[in-house]
Parts: structure tokens; C-alpha cells; sequence
């Protein structure tokens, strides 16, 4: 597990073999927003993805779970400004939109991952799309601008576009993974997070290739919390082209190992890019949580600190209200001793302890509202009653927050 | 079960044997705001009491049920302003409180309940309570006045104080309840939430006064969400007289019955109140939810509407946007058929279908911005699959709630 694990520029088209693309194909009333993506691979590929818990799901994610039921895939098609949920005619639709692609780019239908994201339960205008499609795969390129069409396309409240890349060598070959995700309301873990989708040029089978994205999701897009609502359209899918041309890992090898460290690297870019852009954020909260018994638990306490309503306004405030991180402790559902809890604010300004065994600790105001005020925020907590830990990624709780979601579909 | 219920005046005082006062013994710097509240009774009662769940519980929370181990109180005394939690000394200084009072009263210290409500890690300035005990003693009384200055003074964010008092007629004898409560953050179900003083004048056993309580409490304060925060200090104590010269409750025979329906309405008034006073809210939300198979399904899906950031969002700015609530039911977790939900908008201005078998039906936008502009709303949710249903009460999100827990402590 010594691999140099780089971040590279290109996003998506990054690993060898895929090229994307992205149009505004008239979903969006906006003309310069675009709302359709395509990532296409020159051949099938192994492919594995995770899917929202919730138990109202859009029609995309069902067609998806179906077509990947043979862990292999080829295409990526997404369109912003609609979830096609809650539709009587969703998975119609869903399915002419896989049909249109498949005859275009000369495919199996099976072979295709459709998604969508936007407004829940108004039908899909699907022409516009089977309209576009000729276009958005004649625009495919391998560029830096070509992932970035498609990053753009797949945005719906996001401020920023979110595609990032990492690169590694093992055994004499360059392994590189890309992603592309969006955000920003409606983000809350167990896979029902968001739309991320991930390519790389390593040779996997598709059972590995489920594995290493399950283990890493689970360590990265499920413990980000924007707002505690699971949506309905989520998913993390990921293609693996093989043309890296390493030996192609088939078992929990070495190989494997580098691999899903690398996963992880990019993992964690994506997922904290989501939180620092929650709707209305202002800045990225972590909390690691560490000295528990179990890791389930401590997964528990950080996700409960980073969810409390009162904890994100109080940091949007930049006040230091630690006595509501015991209190998010405390009824996470995980058991405790209050009294042995530590608890510190860090920040690039500098770190506070404000809790010392359960209790309040005399400390400077203006120091801890300095701290406070950066971008980027560590509430760091110890139980101090075992070995492991866990680290949550969420936002402050904004004034903006509550304006975007006040009239979301005008 | 025919007795008729109705309204009085008077609150807490409003039964026979309840005296109460209120004053500002000097925790708040404004004197104009009132921080010590204290309701007595003549001789000891009959009490009980639900708590917090919360692991991290206030020293004044665990003296309290300690002290209801005999199911007898005299008084309870409530300070605001500082919750008196997560300090060392806090035990210690809720004991100087009740040992204060027990000896100013000449009653038993075992007989005293004691709350306590505010900021969370502040030691709490214990001479300031002492020091008022004597004149918060004096000023007792049994008028309307008397149990205003009471609810008054247990306000920390509220916005309107909370005094509600019910009367009925059985088997020849008037029983009254009267009781008081605050809101108005950190309040989320499983009596996490708030502090709510109830009296009445009815005889009745320590045991059946507290399952009377209990029972209430399920289908009423514990269906109460403002923000999902479970505080370390909530809970709901009742003490009962006795003067009312029934015959003694010593079963869940007619008279508990009526009882119960009587402490049920006035708990419902309270806690639609703290509901409607949520911080920062403009509307009362109820979430009525029928069809589904069981009773403790159905109240994880009304809660789970009325907790979700984005329904309150949306309540906020009137916007129809339901499929927030399918998604809220699809992850509330209780199994559901997303194909048979059906959901309606009413509030005074009408009623409006907006989903019918999972699928949106065409609305009127203005009619539904009417009905959601109203300052109470009904989301009501059939899921079409049984007999039983239950009712949740929370409030939209608004900027103003932001505001207040931004800067809280200041």
C-alpha cells in the first residue's frame, strides 16, 4: 500500500478509454445551463453502483439496478432538471431515453446507466431529450473540457462543478480513476446522497470493482449530511475499462488494495466537495470522532454532530455552542459516558478545547469566533473509552439555505 | 367517555390546591425578562414525570426523577436561562435549589421537582436562585396573574407564553387540569422536548396518574418536531391534588378514561402551541397521515414529513412541492407502497389533491400557494394499506430560525 497516490487533471476522461459530453437539450427553461450528460466508453466495462435507501426511487434508479445486474455497463446518460419520479410513466420514458442512446451509439440498452435529478413528480418532457442525444454523443471528446461539459450538465443547485482525478503506479502500470458529482440539497448518507459517477482504466472484475465501491462509499458519500433528507434519485455508479493494462485484480490482493485507497482519495475530494457546497453553505464542518468502542457507533456520533440543526446554525454563527455537540452525542443512538467526553474546535486559525471530561472549559471568546469563522471547521471529539473512530462531513445551516428551498420549483 | 371538555382560564393555578409565582431573581441581564418559576402545591400530590432521552441529561433531570421515585411532590421550581448541564457542580447546585426551598416551604426536599432551561455548559450562577426563593415563595397565588408569571418565566425563545386549562364534569365533581410549557428549540419527539408543568385537582393514584401520562404524552408532546434536536433537559411532570373529592383512580376504569381525555386535550393544546411557536416559525404544520397498518408505522411517517428540512422549507415559501413529502415517507422507515399514496393539501382556504396513487395530479398553483400561505396546514397522507393512522405537528423553517441559533448564546 505504498503507491503515490496523485490528483491529475482531466476529471472523467481522465483513465484511458472514456470520453463525455454535456448540452443543454431544453429541459431547463435557462438556455446557458445545460441538463443533459453523456460518459461513454470505447467498450463495455465492469461496472458497480450504490443506490438510495429510499424506498420511493425514481425510475432511473430501477432501470439501473436491472441493467447492472450483470456488472457490466458501457454508457452514462443524466439529465439535470427532472428526477422522473413519482411519474406513472417514468420508467417509459427512462427506458426510450436508454433505447435512443443504444440505437445512436450502436450499444447494448443493457449496457447503459440512466439518471436523473431535479424536481420529484412533474413528468419528464423525454422528447427534448431523444431529440438531443444525436448531438450529445456527436460532441464526446476526450478533453478537459469534455468532462467538464458533462460535470456542468449533471448540476442542479451546486455553485461549483465537482470533477476531480487521481493517478497511481503499481507493478509498472499508471492506474487512474476519475469522477464527476453533483449535489447539494436533499444529501444525507446511505447512499442517498447524491449523483456521483466515476470512471478508471484499471482491469477489475465486476465483483472486486462492487466491493471496493461499496467498502469506500461507505467510509466517504455515506457519512456526508447536507440537510438529513434521503432523496429519492441517488446513486455513485463506477466503470472500469481495463485498458490500463495491469493484471486484472480478481481477489483482495495488493492490487486491490492500492486500488481502493485510490478510490477512497477520490472519494473523499468528491464527497467533502459536497458538503463545502451544501445548498447555502458557507463552510465545510468535519467531525472525527475517535476514542469509541466500535466503528458503527462512532459512525453514529459524528454523522448525529454533523446533522443537528442546532450545531450547523451554530456554526454558520461561528458561535461556539459545544454544549450542542453533547447534546447531538447524546442522542445519537450510540450508548456513552458524558463524562468522559472531550471536545475541540480547529480550525487554519488555530485549535480550542472547549470540553475537558464532559464539562465546559474556560476559554477565549474572540479566539474560538476566529476559528470559527474560517471555511473549514474540525469538531474534534473524544469519548475516550476505546480505539476507533469516525469522520462526518457536513455544512453549516444558512439563511441562503432556507431561500433556495423556500420556492425550489419557480 | 361523554363528559364534555372545556376550555378555562386560569392555567396552572386554575385547579384546586395550586398556587404559583414568577419573578427575575437575576440569571438574565434583562430584568425586564422574568427567570424563576414555581408551582406549589398546598399539601403533596400524587406526580409523575417523562424525561429526556437523551444520554446527556441535565443534573436537575436526573435529581427529579430520583426525587419521583415515590410518585409524591409538593412543588416544582424551574429556572430559565441556564440549563444547567454538562457543568460539575450541577448536582450540587440543583440540590441547593430543592434544599432552599424545602426549607423556606417547610416541606420534604424530596418532594420537589426541579427544571431547568437555557444555554448547555455554563455553570449555572446558583446564588441568584437562592437569593429569590424567599420572595418567589411570597409572591404565590392562585389567580390567573399568579400562573401567567409562571409560564412567563420559563420562556427562553418562545414568543407567546403557554397556559391552557381544561375542566369536565364526572359522576357529579368538576376536575380541572391546568398546566404550562415552553418551547421552543431543541425540541424533536420522545419527550426531548420542552418543559410542560401540568396540575389538576383529581384523586388519583401515583401509578395510573403516571400510564395517564404516559399514554398522553405518546400521542402528543412525543409527536412534536421543531428541529430534530433531542435536548438534555426536557420533560413533562403533572401533580394531582386530589381535592376534587371523586372517587380515588385506582384503575383504567371509565373515570381514567376521561380522564385521560381530558389530559390528552390540554396536552394537545400545549404542545400545538410550542408547534406553532417553533423558533422561527410563521405556520403550524400537522401531518395527518390514515391507511397505513400500524399505529407506530404511522407515526414514523407523519414525523418523518414533519421533520424533513425540505417540507418545512417548502412550507415556508407556500410551495406545493409534494414530492418532498413522498420522499420524506419513502425513508422514514416503515415499509411502504410508493403506488397507493395519496396526498392533500387543506388549511382554512380549501383543499387541494395534489397525488393520487403516487402519481402528481394536475393542480391549481394559485389555489395551492392560498392554501399554503394560511398560518395552519394540513398535509394529509392516505397510504391506502390498513386502518390506523396518527398526527405530527411541527412548523416550516424559516430564515428567522437560522438567526436565532446562529448566534444563541449572545
Amino acid at each position: 500500500m505504498n503507491a503515490e497516490i496523485s490528483t491529475v487533471a482531466s476529471g472523467i476522461t481522465a483513465p484511458a478509454g472514456f470520453r463525455a459530453s454535456g448540452m443543454h437539450c431544453g429541459l431547463r427553461k435557462n438556455k446557458s445551463k445545460s441538463d443533459l450528460a453523456l460518459i461513454y466508453a470505447d467498450s463495455p466495462c465492469s461496472a458497480a453502483a450504490v443506490y438510495t435507501t429510499n424506498q420511493v426511487f425514481a425510475a432511473p434508479v430501477g432501470i439501473t439496478r436491472d441493467h447492472l445486474s450483470d456488472g457490466r455497463a458501457q454508457a452514462i446518460i443524466c439529465n439535470s432538471g427532472n428526477a422522473n419520479t413519482c411519474n406513472s410513466d417514468g420508467y417509459e420514458k427512462a427506458n426510450a431515453v436508454c433505447r435512443a442512446l443504444a440505437v445512436e451509439a450502436g450499444i447494448d440498452e443493457a449496457d447503459i446507466i440512466v439518471a436523473s435529478t431535479g424536481v420529484i413528480g412533474v413528468p419528464l418532457p423525454v422528447a427534448p431529450i431523444l431529440n438531443g442525444i444525436p448531438e450529445l454523443f456527436a460532441r464526446l471528446g476526450d478533453t478537459e473540457e469534455a468532462s467538464e461539459a458533462a460535470a456542468v450538465a449533471i448540476m442542479t443547485t451546486d455553485t461549483k462543478k465537482k470533477e476531480y482525478a487521481v493517478s497511481y503506479n503499481y507493478e509498472g502500470k499508471t492506474i487512474k480513476i476519475g469522477g464527476i458529482c453533483k449535489g447539494s440539497g436533499m444529501i444525507e448518507p446511505n447512499m442517498a446522497t447524491m449523483l456521483g459517477f466515476i470512471t478508471t482504466d484499471i482491469d477489475i472484475t465486476p465483483q472486486m470493482l462492487d466491493r471496493a465501491l461499496r467498502s469506500v462509499v461507505d467510509d466517504t458519500f455515506n457519512m456526508v449530511s447536507v440537510d438529513g433528507d434521503t432523496s429519492t434519485n441517488d446513486m455513485v455508479a463506477v466503470m472500469a475499462s481495463g485498458l490500463a493494462g495491469n493484471r486484472r485484480i480478481e481477489d483482495e490482493d495488493g492490487a486491490y488494495r492500492v486500488f481502493r485507497a485510490a478510490l477512497e482519495t477520490l472519494c473523499l475530494q468528491m464527497c467533502k466537495s459536497i458538503a463545502a457546497d451544501g445548498e447555502g453553505a458557507t463552510k465545510l464542518v468535519e467531525c472525527r470522532v475517535k476514542g469509541y468502542r466500535d466503528i458503527g457507533g462512532a459512525k453514529k456520533l459524528a454523522k448525529s454532530v454533523i446533522r443537528s440543526p442546532l450545531v450547523k446554525t451554530a456554526m454558520f454563527g461561528a458561535d461556539a455552542n459545544w454544549g450542542r455537540i453533547l447534546c447531538a452525542l447524546g442522542y445519537a443512538g450510540a450508548a456513552i459516558d458524558p463524562d468522559m467526553i472531550d471536545v475541540t474546535f480547529r480550525s487554519k486559525a488555530g485549535e480550542l478545547p472547549v470540553c475537558r471530561d464532559g464539562r465546559g472549559v474556560p476559554f477565549d471568546e474572540d479566539k474560538a469566533k476566529e476559528i470559527l469563522s474560517k471555511n473549514y471547521i474540525y469538531l474534534e471529539v473524544d469519548m475516550k473509552c476505546g480505539n476507533c473512530g469516525a469522520v462526518a462531513w457536513g455544512c453549516d445551516l444558512s439563511y441562503e439555505y432556507v431561500r433556495i428551498n423556500g420556492d425550489y420549483r419557480s
